[in-house]
């Protein structure tokens, strides 16, 4: 069929996305990839086996459109998150990212506005304006921290139609505390998104964000399987709100969004939660040592909630990211000055990052 | 938590949304489901083994973001196209309806206006108005036609930036020749999707509009895994196009869009085409029975080059529809005036309806 015949621009693409590139973080075979905060365990074998039935008893009538209420996974989710959440509070998609472009395909769109707290990920001002909403960047206090009345007072300003809180705070790890998502709520009468992807790997005895949901039909509290479930292959995000906010999302998602594959893969895994959950702590541990470890060697850790730490005192970033690419460690560069980003592995990957780091040496 | 706190209507819904109701067909559990043109054979056993095994694979680092350019995918569907295509002119979603999606947020959007020739597939101005583009209804000629001179005047009449052409037809099952598409892309400067859906059920020395790419970046041609296949519960649309025209939608494509699951179930799949096509043949084979026996009952059954067929001289369509309902056989009533429209299933299957509606007799 022959070659390139022409080139993008030649097309009738829409003026908005004239000149942009694809998102995406570099996908490297390296060694030891701690890039994109994945859980790089893999998933247990014994709950592996068990997805392998699930999804085995699905291929039986894959030739059917799925249950496009997928229940059975929504009663999962409910039973996971606990504090009494019913069916009817659930939501799912494949991925968070598309769990967020519901929620933004049904409250923000043309002529309205999101809101977000820089730097915090990154997907969120693009999920904004691909919805065809203009996206307002608010901004942090020291060390990445955003307090109650700070936060407030922003969306006071702005007055935005969504705020997206993630809690905590990817890329920084920031804990995000229940008295900020209270404040936001009642300084807005737009939709308030807690995205807790990273929740399990909070201190356990902190609360979630759902349990704020009574009583605040406009908060939406978004979840992840591809970190605590090291589930990232299998794109499954979901979220708990007001029974009413979930039958918008089911105005906006495309018939039979959700595979029935990954329905029953999911639902699988998540009758595995204590199991999953006890790799969280290993992560949990790795992390905290990387945090020691890092600001042993003379940088600066920032306190985090998530399965990664941001640390700071670098000071050529693409020169320490390019030393450790060429020891065979893939960590990220996000953008922050003087800082990097590096994912809790195994301990042998943990260790790996910790033994390159110590040797580039860029601190002495 | 309690129950409805809140009515859709009291939350920051977007103006256009409301007083909407989802997309979606009724999922009703009757024993001859014959209504969303699924294909009723579910997957052969040996294939679905195959199946398996790539899915057991995919499991093991499941933990890992999936392959973002989703190439060994791609590589099977070039493969089985044939026409000497390339990779980089195939692209795929979860569905064909992401498939469209994609081209939507691409080429559509605000400002924008997409066409089709109705009755055509509903889902065509739903996923139009959704990227904020607007929707013009062309028309057919008798018996659902389409023929090349009426459908290039009605685009150079509206000068839609995206042209749907549906290949054979749905719900009608009409055939689409090459020398329709050839004109319309001729009569216009947008995109030109031909939705070949059901391409697999023509007859098999009719050419595929993929001939028709060559020199004609703006065309695309879209296709499923759901009907041939018989793979709508694994939720897999796909699409050949220029190279530049598939580096379009990585732009509005999410990251990640298709899971690791996906991707190996699919690409398992595709190595058992000729199992599959062979299902095809089976399939036609009731379509035609279908076609001859509605007709001896006194119906007009349309021409069909699909996996269905629709019927006119229904007197009363909803009446005709509850009859067969209560009789354990459900079809669809697409709202096309004295019609009906119902699925080719297995030979028992189709047996079932043909008994069923000759039972019915409202032709007497």
């Amino acid at each position: 069929m022959g070659g390139v015949t022409v080139r993008l621009d030649d097309l009738p693409l829409r003026d908005d996305l004239r000149g942009m590139t694809p998102y995406g973080a570099p996908q490297a075979p390296l060694p030891v990839a701690l890039n994109v905060n994945e859980n790089t365990h893999p998933v247990p074998s014994d709950v592996a086996d068990d997805i392998l039935d699930a999804v085995a008893r699905a291929l039986r009538d894959v030739n059917r459109y799925p249950d496009r209420e997928f229940t059975t996974l929504r009663e999962a989710f409910a039973q996971y998150l606990g504090h009494g959440l019913g069916v009817e509070q659930i939501w799912a998609a494949n991925g968070s990212n598309e769990v967020l472009q519901h929620i933004l395909q049904a409250f923000g769109g043309p002529g309205r506005t999101a809101m977000g707290f820089a730097p915090t990920y990154s997907m969120y001002p693009i999920l904004t304006r691909a919805t065809g909403a203009r996206w307002i960047a608010g901004e942090r206090e020291h060390d990445f921290a955003l307090s109650a009345d700070s936060a407030a007072a922003q969306v006071r300003a702005h007055r935005p139609d969504i705020v997206f809180l993630c809690a905590p705070n990817n890329p920084t790890g920031t804990p995000l505390r229940l008295d900020v998502i209270e404040a936001v709520y009642d300084a807005t009468d737009g939709v308030v998104i807690v995205d807790e992807a990273y929740e399990e790997f909070a201190p356990r005895d902190e609360p979630s964000a759902v349990t704020l949901l009574p009583g605040r039909p406009r908060l939406v509290v978004s979840r992840t399987m591809s970190k605590a479930f090291a589930f990232a292959g299998a794109r499954v995000g979901y979220l708990a709100a007001d029974p009413a906010f979930v039958d918008a999302l089911r105005l906006v998602r495309l018939p039979y969004h959700l595979s029935a594959l990954t329905q029953a893969a999911a639902t699988a895994a998540l009758g595995h939660a204590d199991t999953m959950l006890a790799m969280v702590d290993e992560i949990v541990a790795q992390r905290d040592r990387i945090s020691a470890t890092v600001s042993a060697l003379g940088y600066t850790a920032h306190e985090s909630w998530t399965n990664f730490v941001l640390f700071g005192g670098v000071d050529d970033p693409a020169a320490t990211w390019k030393a450790l690419y060429d020891r065979g460690v893939l960590i990220r560069d996000v953008g922050i000055a003087n800082h990097l980003r590096v994912s809790a592995g195994t301990e042998d990957e943990t260790t790996a990052f910790l033994d390159a780091l110590a040797s580039v040496g860029s601190r002495s």
